[in-house]
């Protein structure tokens, strides 16, 4: 009996653990859709009955998943504590807790369970291969991080200097001068923010030439990766 | 007859079929033009009745240029259900049916045709160097664009959260907040809708921080397949 | 005679010369700068006394400079229409021809001629190492540019279907839709004009996700090119 | 007692050196973030009594640091001229010298200090792969940089004749114009200027294309010189 129900719910290849899986991840779809739907205002009662009926619905599926899970699970404890063991229980959990409307939001992390179909169907050597990449390029990718806040920082104190007389509205303190910094160096530029002095338009002139700089750095760090860290699958292929 | 036929209609490489060739697609470019023209407002009526003319003239060329190709193709029932096939009957159809006046905006999938030049004169070698490319890669891209639609669900949820309250009009509902998650990781940055409280301040730069990292991971994985994909032809000329 | 003022107008080694390049080229940057100072309105007259001189100078100057290169060179004809004397020539006629104030903005191409200190002292080796990588590119380059315009045309064409009727005003035709689909897909995303429907807001996601590939290409392109050109004096030094 | 000294102040790598490394750079830290915080306006009198109480500790910390770093050093002289004998002289400086408030800003240069963990600690082989990869590519880069600012002039004397009848008050001249430029090619867009004109606007189209091409070059270079500047602990781990 156990065995049974552990072929069809830990993923081996036969028909009726295809068929659960793919049940579960449509559930789980649908749940995320649900849960975005609930969030339009002025929803008619009608609606919401029905958003509610396929919430309890789907909790209780993903309930009954999650006991099964633990089922048949060899090392009990060990799923339990593991990364979609927890992923699987606050899936579930705020439903329970008191009904909790602000907890719910928790149930997105359920999306991240849709990564245990990559990879076991065909990701698998992609994901390898880019973790194997990224990993060879911690250090630089560290480093880079480090910059770039360093980097931030800088010009949030730089813009602040030249630009909070002419607009105290908009850099009152360092810390408004860091969302200018953030949204101008990743070239978001909402356009909410932006210097009005000559000092302040030189000094992003600057900011900016460096940015970019730093822009590619990270790209560089991990395209020399990828081409790096063969893969002994593409040797064979090309 | 046929033979002759042929020898214009489907490009070799003498001189006719390409006077042929180069009539056709000198009147796709005008009759995109025109299509483009037809749409701005208040034009004179002397306009309207040159541009109908236009119209007129090459979607009558355009039918005779199809029912050659079918004429001198070999297959006839493959040409038809061909990529290029259904494209040449798309161009003309929406004239033909009512006349609609929505339907002809599938003029502009004529447009494709000038890949057909591409792909028969110079471009052949560095199209298949970039399809291997791509196709090497085709793994690593659908699981990017997979991790990207989670990234963009996950900052939208986030954002909902942090900003709803304070601006219901831009934040109404994930629907509203997903519009900004794209917008702001793809750095354009229109400034229709942007945080305004600290939390959603401080949850828009770790996004951004990662969303960095996304967008430089395409360009890796698209550069490091290219630099991989030898070209046995580039091999010789460096 | 002839040999020594071409020792000093040709760029040798010698001392002379190079006092010579350093002061045409001082006054290439200050007529640059002087150019972009005369075009801030209400200048006081004394300066623009003062820039007027500075003009009438550079000019005189630049006139001996040209005369005497068509002076001393070998192949007079063959300098005068070369890149470089076109330029030389572009740099001082439009102040002969009725002292135009319009024409004079193509004093700004003298500009180029800065060029021709890097390509002489040590840029050389750097821009043939580039050359060689983008000529080995350009069928890759032209390609992704006839691809980018194509998909720039399909955005405006879809967006004008979706916007045209909302927001009349900023999707007009099918060419103020250019407009947006240009400032879209380059991420600059000024903020004048953007989606309000559902429809172009969905659009406008499909759009950007294939945007983003699109600009990852030429990079992808230019590195890989850069990746495999290997430059012989690399080699040895690294 | 100047070797003991000595073994806590220049780290090395017993206990009490990486203590008192830990407990400066904290200090680094908090000074930053006091500085920051003090820019906030309207602060209550209680908050700015604790902030310059911290501001004095650390100023006296740093002070007993700066003289013991000389105290210890084989080299005085050079220690104290030394780029970071500079920084740690001018994190201090600012507040004996009249307790200006203007120049403690310099303060933030001491976060730089922090540069020094990660040269001893671990960043160390990614640093020095880093500084090659940049050095092999140096003229490039400037060849780059040299390229880039000569577009942006263009740039900006283009829109200028294009923009500045229209829109007066924002392309008022070509210095107004280069703002224009640096934010458009930077892909930043705020959206405080931006063309109207149709000639404005298609200029825009050309230079935005030209200036992409301009983005991908520096990322091509750097990720080329990074693939190409093979670490030999790589080459042995991969």
């Amino acid at each position: 009996m156990k065995q049974y129900i552990k072929s069809i719910v830990e993923i081996n290849n036969n028909r009726k653990s295809r068929c659960f899986a793919f049940f579960i991840q449509a559930l789980i779809l649908i749940s995320i859709v649900t849960f975005s739907v609930e969030t339009i205002p002025n929803l008619e009662p009608k609606t919401k009955l029905i958003l509610r009926a396929i919430e309890w619905f789907s909790v209780v599926v993903f309930t009954i998943e999650y006991f099964l899970r633990i089922y048949v699970a060899d090392n009990k404890r060990k799923f339990i504590f593991s990364f979609f063991g927890v992923i699987d229980l606050l899936a579930i959990l705020p439903f329970y807790l008191s009904f909790g409307v602000d907890l719910r939001s928790l149930r997105t992390l359920r999306f991240l369970r849709l990564f245990r179909i990559l990879k076991l169907v065909r990701y698998n050597r992609a994901l390898n291969h880019f973790t194997r990449a990224i990993k060879s390029a911690k250090e630089e990718i560290l480093l880079f991080i480090f910059i770039t806040l360093i980097l931030i920082y800088f010009s949030a104190v730089g813009i602040y200097y030249f630009e909070s007389e002419a607009q105290p509205e908009h850099f009152a303190s360092i810390f408004d001068s860091l969302w200018w910094a953030i949204i101008t160096l990743t070239t978001v530029g909402y356009g909410d923010v932006y210097p009005i002095t000559v000092g302040g338009k030189v000094f992003t002139f600057f900011i900016l030439m460096i940015g970019l700089g730093i822009v590619a750095i990270p790209t560089g760090i991990i395209s020399s990766a990828l081409t790096k860290s063969v893969d002994p699958h593409d040797e064979e292929e090309v």
